[in-house]
């Protein structure tokens, strides 16, 4: 510990005095609000939801005494001055909950309001001072003029009808009567509509929710090199030859083009083949070495085509009802022409050169990245801002963010918002495999996807403990799941296994792990398992560096399993979210068992996975038929969508067998009910 | 789901404006602080801590890329203007923590500061550049121009001396001689002491901690009614009666004497024995029934004595290291002075009488509850605070508040607050046996202690749960536990199990398990377990309606037993925290075992405790020798302070049996480490 020593006030932080002789506050506001829900880091960042969804909102709502409370949820898009209110429901332990529709995209806000209920406690001591038949003259003469008083809130033809109602409360002598009028529901109903809120504790913040595409929520990524795509081994590819892919893509049943990085590449220390310290004449370098003389950032490869090229390819994907989703990758190779122009935004060393990056020892001269600790950052901010929207006036609607992890937070808070209040439809994913704290940063500062440690979760442990971090609370309120089996820069060692089981496992496991999930292709599909050299992640001859020639026609491609699966996501609404997942005991390490419902809950599918892709392995697992809503004692249907098969099962424990040379998974439609003689017309 | 209505503004919720444009702070404050603790509800509610607590913070610290990032704890005395700091440390996963020692009672404030450090950023990569012989001129220069800037923050004569380091540093030729100046400690130590911190971040709040006495951690309570002090059966109870009471409590080994109320009862629907609604003359009332023409709550009931007597009674005590705590309850008896003074204060029926007590359909008629929604609610509040210091004014510091629960929330927060800006010594204990959320709403608010479920936790998972949830965040830092066995309204059904052993087993319970823990006596020593009648937890003949007798010298009393536990709480460290308590398995379901450690780790005690008052039990505990420093081939003394026996254990399984018709629990102080022949001179 290092030595104390006295320092001035800070300016920022503002000092929160303790509450001294008389209160600011009205002290009757009797009511508590806390534990509200979704809410990230204490209402600091807004909660991430998708268009059409309910937002269930919880809060602790609870006064002193006995009295009854009452909560109110309050809502609205932003920017409206119009707040809309939904009763809250009381749950168990003081827990209240309520919900709103976001119909639209964009910000909405959202609040809670308590008081207490003085007319619901008096009915309810009514009640019971009726059932003990202890009701009293007097405790009439306090219900009227609880009415009366509401008749005072009321507008007018309401007002006129409670005081009525009280007038003859006060008057009525039979005490059947008197008791009746008392308990009415439609009494009940109209003084609910005019509570008595002027003691009522509003909640001290407003929480915001994002409200995204339904695609941020569901989406198949296809990611693949447009260089690579002519068929033509001679020649680079162009937009051509990727519009030519297109019907590829859309047949394997994707719905998100994702390209590598399409500008012009530096050739200073251009790297070779195999990320060679020096390229050879003719060798292409890497797409993410971004800028030459022809540009940079907002310009196209003169290779790959032109605008005109481009914005056609981004249209015919929208026809085949796919979307492009481009790199954006923040850093220049030295011949971009911000090196030139802005000299300011970079590093300077003492010898005038500009700093490339590093991490010592190693260099990586043919990259600069920014100093977003330059005087002129705004102006960095800006120009880095106007490469998205160039790019969304392009058509543009999806960024996948190359390391967003080494650029300043701040800039992404900042960014994403501003284009996000102008095109609320536009989606981030955050391509930053680093440490977790920093990928959930990212989630909060507004990345609408982001990559996960899924790669690297091989075992049934693993794999159960970090997807349910990754789908409950408080998580999966600003962070969603992108799951991804390989990219360009990871060939993991399960893959490099080269067994076509391999494959499929990861393959399964991220299609229906992840209502998010991509696979980087044709190398995934072709099953590419070589790496550079042992113990690398790297692919050898990487599309990184060189361009590839792939057979997509090739027999053994996993291009009919994965439309097939893309096509049993498409039809099942139970693989569009993650956030009923639920993992089931199987007695067997090597299977591993989950399932997921649609929000109605019609539809449940359930997975299990052999997660050992060399031998066969069977056990049995264990259902919780009460959540899926099966009686014990009935059969139910187990569908398998991959194969067609049907089974009948009974109870909560069934057998399952799966063997990695055929198809290692299985994926279940559970239908929760097997037609009965009753069901039949003859049976009546 | 009620109909949604639009409904105007709310006032109070201040709106959260999305960020847009321009942004208000400077870009280039890289760092993020995140995850703070201790933090209470995001800060809306201080954390609790005692007087020569270290105060450990921690939060998360990082930044985008790869820079070394530097962390600064801030705090001060609430009101000080000036800031003490001390650095933190890194811990695992960009978690960082620093430590205060908080000497004075009172308020605390604290924050975190992070910033960007290129000092270490260079200093570190020089390192492995030096390891991989790539270190350049241009890192030495690079360093020069560091160091040169920290000149420039310096002290002068400190910033002559880094000039001339940097000064060497750019004419120094010799490899090894530069290598060994640029990484010198001194050097390092020296630009530590001037960081670069003008783009540091300021956590947005200051957090507080509230210092309590250690009393408020540490404290064994003895609650007795006054009134059946009295040696002669005849006659009332008096203050003299307590006072010749205190060697016999202070013998027992506690240091808080609490009394129930001690102030004029009022005769208006006085209750009789055993609660009975109508009273004969000469019955005593109850003494939460407050008030009458004798005065209210800050008068003392004649046939107790005179205000002299009670502070000769709570010097007395004093004397013998104790504290009187008194029991204030927010009530009134329909006599009580302030239902004529103040009738305003409570709240009125339609026909002009009082509102009495009521849970319908029972009534208390002897009871009035303040109306906390009355317009005059700032004149009650100063009124029921002006109770308190009346009290503190001869001589009183502990405070047991009967059902908090039942006055307003913002009361307590305003009181308390009040009370202890003034007198921070004073404690307050809430009786709220209520629901969860409202026992911790109160310990947020301000109440010091807190009665506790423990009177119903029985079983090895009740009491291993509870207790966890108990003494771990987030409810250690704002709820202290008061562990009771026993009330006057609390004769539990494990207590009525009437015999030796239940009472022993609860009392080591809630003497190990507790670092505060109360009995109510004699009833308590002396076993007594007759309930009013079956089913019912109260007592029979409770001394809450009569005076009773109690013959404390009765030979099967309890007194030795706690006079020994007491002793044994006083003299470790261990028990005297709840902070350290860890449970550990024992392959017995009636076994209980659990470790606690003194801040320091020097004084360990182990408690086992046979949860089965019928049978003796056996077992093997499971300890976690590496926690507890303990090598696991070495042999262990375990020493049962409660018999004296010695055992000498080894490995972490060892064998315990205990008989609940002798002691139905070991609590063993284990010494870590027996002498071996190297310990001893004749072997040197």
């Amino acid at each position: 510990m290092a030595a104390r020593t006295a320092v001035k006030e800070p300016s920022a932080a503002a000092r929160r005095a303790p509450v001294r002789d008389t209160p600011k506050q009205d002290g009757r506001r009797r009511v508590v609000i806390e534990g509200i829900a979704p809410e990230v880091d204490g209402g600091r960042f807004p909660a991430k939801r998708t268009v059409g969804d309910m937002v269930r909102v919880e809060a602790d709502v609870f006064t002193d005494g006995h009295d009854a409370v009452a909560a109110m949820l309050l809502y609205r898009k932003a920017g409206s001055k119009t707040w809309l209110e939904t009763r809250m429901q009381a749950l168990v332990n003081d827990r209240w909950f309520g919900e709103f529709p976001v119909a639209e995209l964009g910000r909405y806000q959202f609040t809670v309001h308590g008081w207490v209920d003085h007319w619901e406690t008096w009915r309810r001591d009514l009640l019971k001072r009726i059932q003990a038949n202890g009701d009293t003259d007097l405790d009439y003469l306090m219900g009227a003029e609880l009415i009366e008083a509401g008749a005072t809130r009321a507008k007018e033809s309401d007002a006129d009808w409670l005081r009525e109602q009280a007038r003859q409360l006060r008057t009525e002598t039979d005490t059947t009567a008197r008791r009746t009028r008392a308990v009415d529901a439609s009494l009940h109903d109209m003084m609910i509509r005019y509570p008595e809120r002027h003691l009522a504790t509003e909640l001290d913040r407003e929480l915001t929710i994002v409200v995204d595409p339904v695609r941020a929520r569901f989406s198949s990524w296809y990611e693949f090199f447009p260089r690579s795509a002519s068929p033509d081994p001679t020649r680079h590819g162009t937009f051509a030859d990727c519009e030519a892919r297109l019907p590829y893509i859309a047949e394997l049943g994707f719905d998100v083009v994702y390209l590598p990085p399409i500008h012009p590449i530096g050739t200073t220390f251009r790297k070779g083949p195999n990320n060679s310290v020096t390229a050879e004449p003719g060798d292409t370098g890497s797409p993410w070495a971004i800028g030459a003389p022809e540009g940079g950032h907002k310009a196209i490869h003169p290779q790959l085509g032109t605008l005109d090229d481009f914005r056609r390819f981004v249209k015919r994907a929208t026809e085949f009802g796919m979307q492009v989703a481009l790199d954006i990758a923040f850093q220049v190779s030295p011949d971009h022409p911000y090196v030139r122009e802005h000299e300011e935004w970079f590093r300077k060393r003492p010898d005038g050169t500009i700093q490339y990056a590093e991490n010592p020892p190693k260099k990586y001269q043919d990259i600069y990245p920014f100093d977003f600790e330059t005087p002129k950052w705004f102006e960095l901010w800006q120009e880095l801002k106007s490469v998205f929207t160039f790019w969304i006036e392009q058509g543009v609607r999806i960024f996948r963010v190359d390391n967003p992890h080494t650029k300043a937070f701040p800039f992404w808070q900042w960014c994403i918002g501003e284009i996000k209040s102008q095109w609320p439809e536009v989606l981030f994913l955050s391509e930053a495999f680093t440490r977790p704290k920093i990928m959930y940063r990212l989630a909060k500062l507004g990345f609408s996807q982001s990559y996960t440690y899924f790669p690297w979760r091989n075992a049934k442990a693993e794999l159960t403990s970090y997807l349910t971090e990754l789908t409950t609370p408080p998580v999966r309120d600003f962070f969603r799941a992108n799951q991804w089996p390989n990219t360009p820069d990871i060939l993991t060692e399960f893959l490099q296994l080269d067994t076509r089981a391999a494959f499929m496992i990861r393959f399964l496991l991220a299609a229906t792990l992840g209502a998010n999930y991509g696979i980087y292709g044709p190398a995934f599909e072709l099953m590419e398992a070589r790496p550079v050299r042992r113990g690398s992640e790297e692919y050898l001859d990487s599309e990184k560096y060189q361009i590839r020639q792939w057979d997509l026609a090739r027999p053994d491609s996993l291009r009919e399993l994965i439309g097939l699966v893309n096509r049993i996501r498409k039809e099942n609404p139970a693989l569009q979210n993650d956030w009923t997942l639920a993992f089931h005991p199987v007695d067997n390490e090597q299977l591993i068992c989950y399932s997921k419902r649609s929000p109605d809950g019609s539809n449940l599918i359930l997975v299990v996975v052999n997660l050992d892709p060399h031998h066969r392995q069977s056990g049995f697992v264990d259902l919780p038929l009460n959540q899926f809503d099966i009686e014990g004692d009935r059969s139910y249907q187990a569908n398998d969508l991959l194969t067609g098969a049907r089974y009948l099962w009974t109870g909560s424990r069934n057998y399952v067998e799966l063997d990695p040379s055929s198809i290692p998974a299985h994926i279940f439609r559970i239908r929760k009910r097997l037609r009965v003689e009753s069901d039949f017309e003859y049976f009546l």
